[in-house]
């Protein structure tokens, strides 16, 4: 079965504005595309979503349950974010605030939140500082999510301290560092990826509830 | 193959003084030896670690070279941290900034850093506030240097707002979120180390950096 | 001249939806108006805030502009969060971005940002952990900005670790504590305010800056 | 009276090594030094800190209290460092651990921490990335403890994305924002402390304390 990625870039532009996240990301897409992986690139500000704690549709508008079933039927979710005040956008916020709610739609079997058995990894373009920031909190809540999180799966540009040119016109595609982890984010989320559509995880999460239940 | 768990228990306290973070980390060890791991605790306050950023010897003094060894045999590594100021103590930045030089140490025929094929948790206790931050940066590092992160591979154990009794005062072995989390934390970390004994990462990431240079 | 206090609460309930960021919110409102401050509590939620870098109107349904004339006429901004996944609110984030560009409209008489002169604080509420993290983030932001931040100006309520009630629920509003920490935070930031009123920031960036490009 | 302002350098390096954070130190320093104020650089690296949570002597060979006293002696309090795996430098985070304990140290007339009164900024250096994630923890820090925060009383210097040269050797000390920035946080601190010294923090913490306690 075709290991499939979903890109959510959450830059704060619509479709069609140039995005410096989206050109990093279509680096790896490349790449993924040579390891015969199918790829969607989605950008969040191009749908309405709600300010909402579930990702069931919280109001007429909300678009949100598109992105979500998305997000289900993939294997690898990258997430993209611009740096903003050296912190990730808000859509990468308003993104974990919607998922939240996820975690009560645990399988009724074996207890796994939705994401377990997903792959993430995470790319991130900035003027000068914060990739660590976003990576670790962004990395951090996939993983609570239910996601496994391998090796060297994050990506990201940065330009020296202060305002100054972005991604694309600082020739941010010839940075060796950028370009190197970007092979690494790929490779490695797509070989976990295979391993678990081989390896899934295993179904005792809901016996050790009940057992921790009966311990306390 | 026996799985071996090292526990680096990043308390400020030496032995044989009462750690609250070790009273959690003990709860863990124990779900661990029923699976049929093999467990070591280890107090980075017992040894002398040197100001540096390599984990080779820096001076007469320095004892890393000890505690660098045994990370190297271990298959999970748990880094255990009580909070202070919201974030992880001195001895968890210390133990990054001494492995910060192991990336210097990639295998020369794969590329792979040397902490590839283990796996990487962590269990906090805190008065009140900071888990999240701790715990993401302290999961981020270790896969930065090489650790694949479970899913769910955090657990803690934080009080409420302000200054009050710690982990052990407090009745923490009886909190059924954080003895929940801790089974979680265990029996993922377990399987991963399992699968990654039979699957270990394979070898393309020298090949990687490789084409990375030429595509620059 | 009266105090004018404006309170930022990023809640993503609309009114008239409970907020227990509110219900804290309102106990420091209290005791801003028994110093006699003149206050406004203001929810974001009930905005069409466009996505967007600067505080000017982006598009036709963008309400940020009426926010940011109140935020220029206040004395000192308390931003209010509940906390998700360890972060503050993606509306927090949001209102950092539309601010993002106020730098450009540095006074140019004397180079100041917007913001200088007014001083910053922070109220927060979550179920178990974060405040830390939030805080933090936030207050070094308004710092960023031009505001000061006066010592303890951020109060906050967590319950203990994972799942639990909120403020309301939980009694917050008896937790020593919190209630310790708004007075502090409330008197704190009107003692600032005030001696600002009586000493405001000297007429000297610009200068600076110029000194600054002159030595580089 | 002459304004002290006490640089806590916590780079890992002991003197006369070359510190990169001590070479922007110094650059504040000459502007501190044209406006006359008092300047003394300190390398926490130099003295023996042992571990523990309060400032006062924990151990014979502990050296913290000489470094505890310089604190309490000086008007405005500058903490530099370097930035490793997006952190802090674990000499900062030790610091931190020390001066926690400086809270049972509360004025008994007034109720205020021993760091009212005096102004706090930071200095920061690193390869690449981390400066917003050091400055907003540890000015944070230094706030709760007591300092007050003027605005832009952050300055650092970082590179691009990835292992590179550091500040000396990239040429730092000719960057535009880092020396303008460097600019702002002396003038900015200085004023503060001026006025601190004008117009102390006002005696009514410990009074708020009990009527909070009455409230509850």
């Amino acid at each position: 079965m075709r290991i499939k990625t979903l890109f959510l870039n959450c830059t704060l532009k619509k479709t069609p504005e140039t995005s410096n996240t989206e050109a990093l990301i279509k680096k790896a897409e490349a790449i993924f595309n040579s390891l015969g992986a199918q790829t969607e690139i989605l950008r969040l500000a191009d749908y309405h979503i709600s300010l909402g704690i579930v990702p069931e549709k919280v109001d007429e508008k909300d678009e949100f349950p598109l992105i979500y079933n998305k997000i289900k039927e993939a294997d690898i979710l990258i997430v993209g974010s611009p740096i903003w005040f050296g912190n990730r956008s808000s859509l990468v916020q308003q993104l974990m605030e919607r998922l939240d709610g996820s975690y009560t739609q645990a399988n009724k079997d074996n207890g796994q939140y939705p994401l377990y058995n997903k792959v993430a990894g995470t790319i991130i373009t900035g003027n000068e500082d914060g990739a660590h920031m976003v990576a670790s909190q962004t990395l951090f809540n996939m993983m609570h999510l239910g996601c496994t999180i391998p090796p060297n799966s994050d990506c990201y540009w940065v330009g020296e301290a202060g305002p100054g040119e972005s991604y694309i016109k600082e020739g941010g595609a010839k940075h060796l560092y950028t370009n190197k982890t970007c092979h690494f984010l790929v490779h490695n989320t797509f070989w976990y990826a295979q391993l678990l559509k081989q390896h899934p995880n295993p179904n005792n999460l809901n016996t050790l509830y009940e057992a921790a239940q009966k311990e306390s």
